[in-house]
């Protein structure tokens, strides 16, 4: 067989990788001594011992033979660490290639920069086990496993130029998300799209068991990645030198590949889905490392996983075999004595911004371009009265949105992600100037599929919230339209994104990217229809644990409101939105202009629905949410009727962090302003759109906190309708009326007439439904008093 | 070809095919005229059309043929339904078989009960669209799709003669869960196991976009199922004859070879993994509903997903298309006059508890045997003192579930799930005495790995969480554990679990099961090492939105009650319980006899702790969860020391839901018993393990609410030490001590410098920690005043 490397070629990778090793093991176990000028002793060995060595020298080897295919093909590309706590190997190569010195200078490219390098591992003020956002080129920490596939391709959407070589641990593989995220290959655009490289790391184990691709027969693993639609191309063994040839002639074959793919699709114009060639690395876990410590094998087992000598301190010979180990890479054939890379070693990275640690893509913020935005307020809901009927919420926003698609063509950074409910959720409008991005078959009767467009749908939320992740990591924008209930899928992608946005916003270096936007319709009190397992708006509980600075929840009562949500949200920079909308028809309540007003404040009164001319109020009436602003008006609406006398002052919230203290959110009112829309002893019936406790957790410090009363979603629910759902959750106009009269004494006798005629009318409503599957016809819609 | 049904068994089995059919219509559409012996009027039709006709003629279709079966080989059978909204194919076929009129008297077999069973559907008070909890033979309602698969595994462990029909929608074969399901077969012994029958239903499309796996060759499709180790049989076209033929043949080759594999395992020993049977059903969407409708292609795509006839009232030409289309299926061939099925059919269905509607596994309660129980208090960790250091409380629990584990071999009714975590976690123990259950490849050096086991490990929390629940919901017991922050993983499914049990709860012919028993060890404050993104204690949030019937959340503070909690969970039915507990070795509090009073109470002070002699103390220092309370009885420590005369109330909190109002959970302490403990006006200083906003959430309504000041996480770390994890979240007993005397002016000067001391005590940490990466020595572990 021809070999691909020349000898001096396979002795400079070989070095190359050794220096990695050397350094990763460096990272893992010294604090001293980093270039073993002397014998080691133990005060030169870090007291606590962490890191995952199991990973490690494999990814060392595939990045060192990256390095070669960029510089060999001028290629734009960075690197995704899959497999967990890859940390030591992207940090050292990113160290080797002279990022790492240049974001963070006192980590040095000298004796003292290595001991610094070694001692922050995975020590306390230092740097975490994984490929975190402190470590340049990572736009994926891996901590929880899974996504990064998805992560991957959300990356190239719309880069043609960029390739992502993204190395997927056999045991993330195991995983749900992963396992579906192979199918993206069905969704990736030859000629628009970059390319995603797959390197399946195939090293046998996890943390104590193996890995089920590595225990199937190859004949089968073949299959499933030919199944999967790719084309596989395995790189098995443990002998450096024919890994090397065998690594460098596959990388070779996969990159002739990928151009082959790209120029066919580019310039000969062939259409239909190429079979993107992967690279299945199968070598020994904790390759390089101790073969046999204390009478068990170590390398090429689940014993590697983690720090394989585990505690030189109590048994003196492992502190030998340490030093053998770090002896056994010739570290004074790597660096001089100075503790530099020798420059023939450090030639062999690509240069500048082709370093994979400082590829631009990997800090998205240094790309990103402003939406060009259509003015929104022209796609304004026509409101000549308070209560007319709109054509649903998300509708309307649909033909903001399909214009934000329009203007943003040209830029092409710009796309929605959603679970096959892009049409569903109301915002069939984007259909008229885009289509379903799509590269698997077609058939006569499709609708709206085409090789490319800016509407990615496939039947997976975590696909969706990962490629949507990766496509803003990499500097652009877009969107991610759910059902309510099923958001809840991708809580834990979501607490690692809102993570991930945390550190980097006080990471000097890595620039701003553009906010994840979730745009939730269907929402709980039109699941009517789909019944129990449909209605849960508990996303926005888990969405305020996290860190202040990071979240935004809005919950505009209608679609005027809505697009100024919008609007502000695809223009925020590093937040997490949660906009939650309704999709149906709804009565509507401010005009353009108005909405615009209210939403700028994030919380009002609406003193066209108040009583009392501008007199201290007897109640308040609060609302957050379209259905609770529908329910609390049609029960101010009977209140004025029936008790004309009383003072009631309605509030309605969009952006629901401004119920917090100033102190917990940078939106919050100060209690100044909180009393004097609360007031300080008036009762408050405040009808909430998800579950209730969370307006008690929110306002528990208030001053009038105790006299809050809130009605939400309290877990009951059916098929039914959409007023009845209201009925069962104690939310709807008759409850919110006898509600308040049961804090209103005063009311008296009057009071207790008209709790008991609605008390009377629910027992009719649930009569009538039962009878008819229907709401009684007096009560659908909005009725402002006569 | 020779064919397997005899012209008289063909036409049977579409005739029975035509009535399930006949009925889903009829569901979908009628409120009248169930047997049309009229002309089809308007008034015969819902006013509201709901449903989803796509997925359904196909089940019909999977449902009749599994009868013939069952009825030929003696099947163990159950029915599970993947594909989303597949209810009217499941009422119709439980309703054929006899089932449904046995656990519904009102749905009767004659045309009254028809009219009933017509007007429930997807109607208010009447029953989803989903195989609901309310469908006799349902264990998978399936609202939130990508668990079947998953399920059904779980229902065949340990049920050597069951097998389960498993149909999957080629939709939910997009999701994550769904795609790595598939590797469960790596998991199964066919010596002591059931058998699994995936029924890929490929019927091409979702709701308006096509399936993936429809629209990739045939080739890869095979390839892939054969990656997956699946042996594949295709059934494709949609001419019924042949289709019903090509359907039987299946079934018997699939039927056979489930023999074969285990007549080779049980009787002839043969070992390895067999690679099992499963069916391709490639048929149109819609199938034998209307072809077209306006013109448009209906059959075979996207547009028959819900109501392919959408609305007769407005279309009157629809309302001819309904009653051709109803009676294209011929119903008075299929029942008599009075709406009984002709007894010709009726024979086909299989008998007893041989109907999948009435199989037993399907309402697994009836199945559940209770755990042999060792008695717990003999596993206790001797505590001759409080803070003496135990080994670990999983470990020691560890003991504890080994010999739970031994006592049920021989019932084989008890597993423990986990994604490769059960040694890291610390239940060691459990490999004295069973091993891993894998059915893949073996090689030198592993451990813990047999063919058949207690213990199932899979690096996917989806699939861990998917198959305890098939194990619980077909009566077995079992455990979950899993990192703290990685089980928001599955909070969707614990969702759609809780609203299961919910239900279920409430239906009288359905009997309770085992609770799920989460053990999330490696929690919060021990994720030092793993850094930020291991770093969550939300579950509990998300938890206790659902039902207070339903969920149940402990966190003992040490080995003895962990143990007498667990033992609680074990022996409980039908909750969510959620225990958090430590693996580390920490101090331990509680002898075995005062842990047992201590658990049975959920909360209670701790006297021995406490000080002022049982008088009215002066602070309540409350605690839950194991961190916490150590940090608290050092901060009590610190305090006792330093300003002897207050007097201290430590209480202890084991069982959440104690803090609730008794209206809102009936574990929730009366408002009396809550101010005995807290008091009415002292300043309460808690310390939590999880976000600090829950226990405001908790006790909001508590006369004492204003003056509890929680301390908890939020939301900071990153790769530090356990006790600087307190720190950075100000939970240590530094910043405890300081928030007391913050609250306590009578401590006068003394109070201000034990302030002052603490404060320098705190900067000294932080820069001891940057110096050295350790604690200083001194604070190390826990100290009784001297």
């Amino acid at each position: 067989m021809d070999e691909l490397l020349s000898p001096v070629s396979l002795v400079g990778i070989d070095a190359y990788w050794r220096a990695a090793n050397f350094l990763s093991v460096g990272q893992m176990y010294l604090c001293d001594n980093p270039l073993l000028k002397r014998p080691l002793v133990l005060s030169d060995v870090k007291r606590m011992l962490l890191g995952h060595w199991g990973t490690t020298p494999g990814q060392n080897f595939i990045y060192a033979h990256l390095n070669r295919v960029i510089r060999k093909y001028d290629l734009d590309m960075i690197y995704i660490s899959g497999p967990g706590h890859g940390g030591p190997a992207v940090v050292a190569n990113t160290y080797l290639e002279g990022t790492y010195s240049e974001i963070y200078p006192n980590i040095s490219q000298d004796e003292a920069g290595l001991r610094r390098l070694f001692t922050q591992f995975s020590f306390p003020g230092g740097i975490p086990s994984h490929a975190s956002p402190e470590c340049p080129g990572s736009i994926h920490e891996g901590g929880e496993l899974g996504y990064s596939l998805s992560h991957s391709f959300g990356a190239v959407f719309d880069n043609p130029q960029l390739v992502v070589a993204c190395v997927v641990g056999d045991g993330e593989a195991e995983t749900g998300p992963l396992a579906t995220a192979w199918h993206s290959n069905k969704f990736l655009d030859p000629a628009t799209d970059g390319a995603v490289l797959p390197i399946l790391h195939l090293n046998g184990y996890k943390i104590s068991n193996p890995t089920l691709l590595a225990r199937i027969p190859r004949e089968e693993l073949e299959q499933l990645f030919r199944g999967y639609g790719w084309t596989p191309i395995f790189v098995e063994g443990h002998e450096p030198a024919p890994m090397h040839q065998a690594m460098a002639a596959a990388l070779d074959t996969a990159i002739v590949q990928i151009r082959k793919i790209q120029y066919d699709a580019r310039v000969e114009g062939i259409t239909g889905r190429p079979s993107w060639p992967m690279i299945v690395l199968n070598s020994p876990k904790g390759w390089t490392g101790p073969k046999v410590v204390d009478g068990l094998q170590v390398e090429g087992t689940f014993r590697s996983h983690q720090v394989p000598l585990s505690n030189p301190a109590t048994h003196p010979g492992h502190l030998q075999l340490l030093e053998d180990w770090l002896r056994s890479y010739r570290p004074d054939e790597l660096f001089d004595d100075q503790g530099k890379l020798r420059p023939e070693l450090a030639e062999l990275a690509p240069h500048g911004e082709r370093r994979m640690g400082a590829n631009p893509h990997a800090n998205g913020g240094l790309l990103l371009h402003d939406l060009r935005m259509p003015d929104f307020r022209e796609y304004a809901f026509e409101v000549p009265a308070p209560g007319v009927k709109g054509p649903g919420d998300t509708r309307v926003l649909g033909r903001f949105l399909r214009d934000v698609a329009t203007a943003n063509a040209e830029q092409r950074n710009f796309r929605i992600f959603g679970p096959d409910e892009t049409l569903s959720n109301g915002l069939e409008a984007l259909f008229e100037v885009t289509n379903r991005q799509w590269d698997a078959g077609t058939k006569p009767n499709d609708e709206f599929l085409a090789p490319a467009g800016r509407v990615m749908e496939v039947l997976s939320e975590h696909q969706c919230e990962g490629w949507l992740e990766g496509y803003l990591l990499t500097g652009r924008h877009g969107l991610f339209n759910c059902y309510e209930a099923f958001i809840h899928i991708i809580d834990s992608m979501f607490n690692q994104h809102a993570k991930w946005l945390k550190v980097t916003a006080h990471l000097p270096w890595r620039r701003q990217i553009a906010s994840l936007n979730y745009l939730l319709a269907s929402h709980v009190w039109r699941q009517d229809h789909n019944g129990f397992t449909h209605q849960d708006p508990g996303f926005i509980d888990h969405v305020v644990n996290k860190k202040a600075e990071v979240v935004r929840v809005y919950l505009p009562p209608d679609a005027n409101c809505l697009l100024s949500v919008m609007d502000h949200c695809l223009r925020s920079r590093h937040y997490v939105n949660v906009v939650i909308a309704g999709k149906h028809p709804a009565p509507q309540w401010l005009s353009m202009e108005a909405a615009d007003r209210h939403c700028a404040q994030g919380i009002g009164v609406w003193e066209w629905a108040s009583t009392g001319d501008g007199l201290a109020p007897d109640v308040v009436m609060a609302c957050c949410g379209d259905v609770p602003t529908l329910e609390t008006l049609a029960a101010v609406s009977i209140l004025r009727t029936h008790l004309p006398e009383l003072r009631i002052r309605v509030v309605n919230v969009v952006d629901l962090m401004k119920l917090q203290p100033q102190t917990e959110h940078p939106h919050g009112l100060s209690d100044i302003e909180f009393d004097e829309l609360f007031t300080r002893d008036k009762p408050v019936i405040f009808a909430f759109h998800a579950y209730p406790w969370l307006i008690h957790r929110l306002t528990y410090r208030r001053t009038n906190h105790d006299n809050i009363h809130v009605r939400g979603y309290k877990e009951e629910g059916t098929i039914t309708t959409p007023f009845d759902m209201t009925v069962l959750n104690d939310l709807d106009r008759f409850h919110l009326v006898i509600d308040t009269i049961d804090r209103l004494p005063q009311t008296g006798e009057k009071g207790s007439y008209l709790k008991r005629q609605l008390r009377e009318k629910l027992i009719e409503h649930k009569q009538y439904i039962d009878r008819f599957g229907e709401d009684m016809p007096e009560i659908r819609g909005w009725q402002w008093p006569g």
